[in-house]
């Protein structure tokens, strides 16, 4: 008689719309690297990367209240609170850098992306790999594998084989990043021959949708050639691996090792506040200025700045960068401890890991990580899946996370594996 | 030797950043219909609508404030907040709209309902008027005039005569609904021919950057069966006239009375707070929740929830529809009552108010409807311009605004017609 909370989401939201588990946990608050349910069942979140400084931080909040209370308009006036954070945030990054459009999500900051590699070059073919993912608005999902755009893919994107840790492009570690780049030099040709010409490559350079693969530094640097040569942009997608989640570096190219034209970044940039951005070297910026007339009404008002701020204050205060890298190591630690026959590879950098999971005879083992998943959320720990055939644990939990939570997260998943029944 | 604002800001934000006047003002404070800029001067906000119920309006600021402390997660685990505010938003709405998607912009969410309308049809051919502005992703920003794309229009856009209350279409108002659905059926036998096929339509149904035209309703009676007939889908963007801006109903369309497919919503929803969404039947939502993976990480979060559902909440109890209807017809025979030779027509529905200033031998007075502006903007009165030819005030204020308010922009409009030389 009573309507189920996911009957009442599907007659007000319709069908299809994205959850995670069969049982979606019914969260109700949240607070540093906790979460808790509608019966105050307490989660550790070891898998969402929005609230970055962890949930409900105190000091982000204090800003974005503030700020509401004293004004929330847009850059068609002058406000300072955007040229202070841009200023900053900017100061952070290398390779001339320098400039930003702030936007409201990681997806609007990729649609700009790809449009300044549109003003550089004037042309509008455009290269991601062929399993990954940088937004939902129309142009960039198109640049997404799961489903086919009405109409079929336009001819002006090409995806190309992505890179991994466990079945290298090539046929080897060595050899992967030169097929890698092979790939690209294909697709570029077929860009040419098939007239859209070929204007850039967007990547994220943790290959984190791909399945986070453990890569040298370095790795990209044959890709960066190829594209050069050709008069290519470098779009580094830095929604996941920015902003000190890699423990090593800042920025995940930097920790990759090369200089990206134009850098794109949005989650965890405000802790949930929405607010994204496009950073450029002046060239870019100016080459976009001049194509396109571009104002985002809510991108860079001054509370999504307040709450980027602070987010930055907090990294700094907190030493979150330095705590990614040594709780990262400890976690990576216990993963590599947990001994499994369907266990394949255990990586990470700083807080962000992949654990993948093999049947014994190849197959990837996507049941069996869909099973851990779901038992994982019924002990308390939410982690979620990535890869081609989702069959890699994916853990990239807020920032505050510590040693101390890595060993609860890696104890229940020692349980789990240990209690569930492996056929696959 | 100082740096001065607008320098750092290209320095930081890049050239061609836009700005609303020659000497931007640097706003710090806001409250209701007021805005305070760094020297503590006080302006009478007649044109932002963001600040749908009024600047910082204490209810929407406590509701942001109390939920960001409390949770800020998204859509993939359930919470009840995006469920009761959809219910109650939906309930606002007839036409079987009942089902929604939240997004952070309206750019983000015409962008949804451009595939919705390929979902439904499997066409990808839209028409919009020749002088609008429906967003700024690669996508939607093709439906606007301002700039050519990179590589030129693409073939599935096309663009048809918009109306006008001072130029009408057919050349007369009671020829001017037919002559707009005869270039609707042109632009889709286009379509068709040209191999793209005819998905729908998007507009504003106050047709507010065509320049506010005085339509009767039924006034789209003519298009509508049109499209109907055509098998194409009405988007309809009330991103400017919704939310009781227009006094007499909630939103545009059941103004102008007809029924949209799909409703598309942006600035005023959260007052600021980055919130925005597509209303859809459940046909047209199946159709697109089949064809698209679409999941927005901060669109719908409990938050802007919270924010959307104060904003409701104020416009219920502060009576801002009713307000709006009584402050409107007040301030439009306030702005009948000015006598100038270069004003063509006053026109207003609700608090949404265009003046047309016309040069003596007919031409757009562009140069005079600038200077008015800037003018207004030193003596303290925030408005701006629309039009093909920028020669119409627009004024959309706060929802709080008040038959004092009018008066004293009416009073200061009508002093600064007065005093301006008047040559184009």
């Amino acid at each position: 008689m009573t309507e189920t909370l996911a009957e009442r989401r599907a007659r007000l939201m319709g069908p299809n719309v994205p959850t995670f588990y069969d049982d979606p946990v019914h969260i109700v608050r949240g607070e540093g690297v906790w979460l808790w349910d509608n019966h105050g069942r307490r989660y550790l979140d070891c898998y969402n990367n929005v609230p970055h400084v962890g949930h409900c931080h105190p000091k982000v909040v204090e800003a974005v209240c503030r700020q509401s209370a004293r004004l929330n308009t847009h850059t068609r006036y002058h406000h300072t609170l955007i040229l202070d954070y841009i200023e900053r945030l900017t100061a952070t990054m290398g390779h001339g850098l320098s400039q930003m459009i702030l936007t409201c999500t990681g997806s609007e900051a990729n649609d700009v992306a790809l449009r300044m590699a549109q003003a550089v070059t004037g042309k509008r073919g455009i290269i991601a790999t062929d399993n990954t993912y940088h937004g939902n608005t129309l142009a960039t999902s198109q640049l997404s594998t799961r489903r086919p755009p009405i109409g079929g893919y336009p001819g002006h994107v090409r995806l190309v084989p992505a890179p991994s840790s466990t079945d290298p492009l090539g046929g080897s570690a060595e050899a992967q990043p030169q097929a890698f780049a092979d790939g690209i030099a294909r697709a570029i040709a077929e860009l040419e021959a098939e007239g859209s010409g070929f204007s850039g490559m967007m990547l994220c350079p943790a290959f984190a949708n791909e399945g986070l693969p453990a890569l040298a530094s370095g790795f990209f640097d044959p890709a960066a050639e190829v594209i050069r040569r050709a008069g290519g942009v470098i779009l580094c997608d830095e929604v996941q691996p920015g902003f000190g989640r890699l423990g090593s570096h800042f920025w995940g190219h930097d920790r990759m090792g090369f200089a990206p034209d134009v850098v794109t970044l949005g989650k965890p940039m405000g802790n949930g506040y929405p607010l994204a951005g496009v950073a450029a070297r002046p060239d870019v910026m100016a080459a976009f200025r001049g194509a396109f007339g571009y104002f985002n009404t809510f991108g860079g008002n001054p509370v999504a700045c307040a709450a980027g701020m602070a987010v930055l204050d907090v990294i700094e205060e907190e030493g979150l960068m330095a705590n990614a890298a040594a709780a990262g190591a400890h976690a990576l630690d216990r993963l590599e401890e947990i001994s499994h026959p369907l266990i394949a590879e255990a990586r990470g950098t700083g807080l962000f890991f992949g654990l993948e999971l093999v049947l014994p005879d190849g197959a990837p083992a996507t049941r069996f990580a869909a099973a851990v998943a779901e038992q994982m959320r019924h002990r308390g720990v939410l982690l979620n899946r990535i890869g081609r055939e989702m069959n890699i644990l994916k853990m990239r939990p807020p920032m505050p996370f510590t040693a101390e939570h890595a060993d609860i997260a890696a104890n229940v998943l020692g349980e789990v594996l240990a209690e569930l029944p492996h056929d696959g």
